[in-house]
């Protein structure tokens, strides 16, 4: 296999210095790919940029009714947040609505990923807490699918619980693509993550958006998901993250979700197309690049809509003194036409 | 061109999760190529990597013996340090003996490399000073070339300066390359950064390393600058940084620099030796395995030496429960014999 295009580049001065490959993939929900870059049959690790599919337990649960999982709770459900304190309190209002702590939280204590709310927690001289875990969300809600299953939550993170089962279950039906314990790893916040075909998770986002090839429930569960992210894209990242500012501007058409090492997936919810795209050496900033440039050239963004694109798929570096030094941006790879 | 080889991955559990391609060169003073991998004809921004040249002028200039600089002072000058109290403590007699202050460093500030040191300052309530700069002690040497020369300092970090036209001349002359302005730019620490063949500087290293095709002058300072750094490998970097470990171990053999953005040059002294590295995408970890792995294939380590190069050349990841998620690692694309 040739090696993946060349998607975003880092210019310093009038000369190249990085070089960032990757392949990305748009598809419908019947599974055609109507653009793509790079080996899309590749398996690749999703890590947080399905967090809206490990979602959906909640629903087959009765969760969200039980423990009255609002619009709010179920975006933060699918968010990877910067610990701001709306998103604390929401994680906590979960937990408190399923009888449950921040005692049970298994993902592990990390400093908010806002730098404000980082140094707003050690002017108050307190410690970073699982709650400001970018996962907190995620994990309350798979705590409340052990709470409904009305079985114990310890090691609910792990392959063996019957929450994981169900996740995995969830995803598979959603991608029509069996996981495997040969391409499996650990997530930063200790839950599996299971590898598939990069296609499969544009095809599974497109069939998320259209219920197409979906159980009636999954169906109305996932416009649900999308429906409640997208209308509180805050509280799926946070201030100045490209996936709250980008849905913010698109106003419900679209769906995106980073996840770490250089992934995104997401939908064009009102074209029925889903998308994902990996940055081959995992860099975050040069996939946000990748994104942002591919949505410039086939999301039909309005005025206001591009120049939030604009500003992620050109990211301009500045030095110790402040000196403009280059520019991140993403190449002509991502300019297709739909 | 075909792109670079992969030479560091990183796997999650049991699947690839991130592919780092680079290329290296291995050479002998007068060109000739003996190991190597990717495009070596390309240009690289050298960046920190080549500190030891850029500090050729102070002896040209007769800064050395005018200003006392004594090995911890040449070492410093040659370092990308880390911002401890010795690294600071260096730098400041740098600029005494220099009749110069912290004032006159256009480097810029930044929080000590080391996160003890940047602990201890925030503690002390005291902000990052141009002294912690990672580059203080070049700037202080390159001040040390104005005031010897007799010139204003003011601007000394610019192309134009006599101070940068003269670093550009002894890089020039030690890569026997012309820089050009088509492949120029600004460095993290404000002066210029010119780009020539990775192969350049790998045969560059090895005519430092070595004399060859040096004027006298020349060849004595550069076996000043790599004996003064060898001998300070702590001075060069810092606590637990790859080239002081490294350059500890090899007592003198060998010299090694990092450069930002996955770029690492050195020299096997003892073999007359140099060499050169470049991540495409940038990753200094990447970066730092490959290289690791590639001194391990062809420095002749010792057990104490191998011991120092497969910690470098196999990263374990952990998450943030301290569970072992993955491992940086070098591939055998970096397995060379000479």
């Amino acid at each position: 296999m040739d090696a993946n295009p060349i998607l975003a580049t880092f210019t310093r001065g009038n000369w190249t210095e990085n070089r960032h490959r990757g392949a990305f993939c748009i598809a419908h929900a019947n599974g055609d790919v109507i653009a793509s870059a790079g080996d899309i049959e590749r398996a690749i690790f999703p890590r947080s940029a399905i967090k809206a599919l490990q979602a959906l337990p909640i629903f087959e649960t009765g969760a969200d009714t039980r423990f009255a999982m609002d619009d709010e709770a179920l975006a933060l459900a699918c968010a990877s947040h910067y610990g701001e304190p709306e998103h604390v309190r929401v994680a906590r209002t979960m937990l408190e609505r399923a009888e449950l702590t921040v005692d049970d939280l298994e993902c592990g204590a990390h400093p908010p990923t806002s730098p404000a709310a980082r140094k707003a927690l050690k002017a108050a001289g307190e410690a970073p807490s699982p709650l400001h875990n970018n996962c907190s969300g995620k994990h309350a809600g798979m705590l409340s699918v052990a709470r409904a299953l009305g079985i114990d939550t310890k090691g609910y993170v792990t392959r063996e619980h019957a929450v994981q089962k169900r996740v995995r279950a969830a995803v598979e039906a959603v991608l029509d693509t069996p996981m495997t314990e040969h391409k499996c790893g650990t997530d930063g916040c200790s839950i599996p993550t299971w590898a598939a075909p990069l296609k499969s998770f544009a095809r599974g986002f497109a069939r998320m958006a259209t219920g197409e090839g979906l159980s009636a429930p999954m169906a109305a569960a996932s416009q649900r998901l999308f429906d409640a992210a997208t209308a509180h894209p805050f509280l799926i990242a946070g201030t100045e993250a490209f996936d709250t500012e980008a849905m913010t501007v698109f106003r419900g058409r679209l769906m995106i979700k980073i996840g770490a090492e250089g992934v995104f997936c997401g939908a064009l919810r009102d074209r029925g197309l889903g998308f994902a795209l990996k940055c081959d050496d995992g860099n975050p900033k040069a996939a946000t690049a990748m994104i942002a440039g591919l949505l410039a050239a086939v999301a039909d963004p309005d005025a206001e809509q591009a120049a939030v694109l604009a500003k992620f798929s050109r990211q301009v570096s500045t030095n110790w003194r402040g000196i403009e030094v280059g520019v991140l941006e993403a190449t002509d790879g991502v300019r297709v036409t739909l």
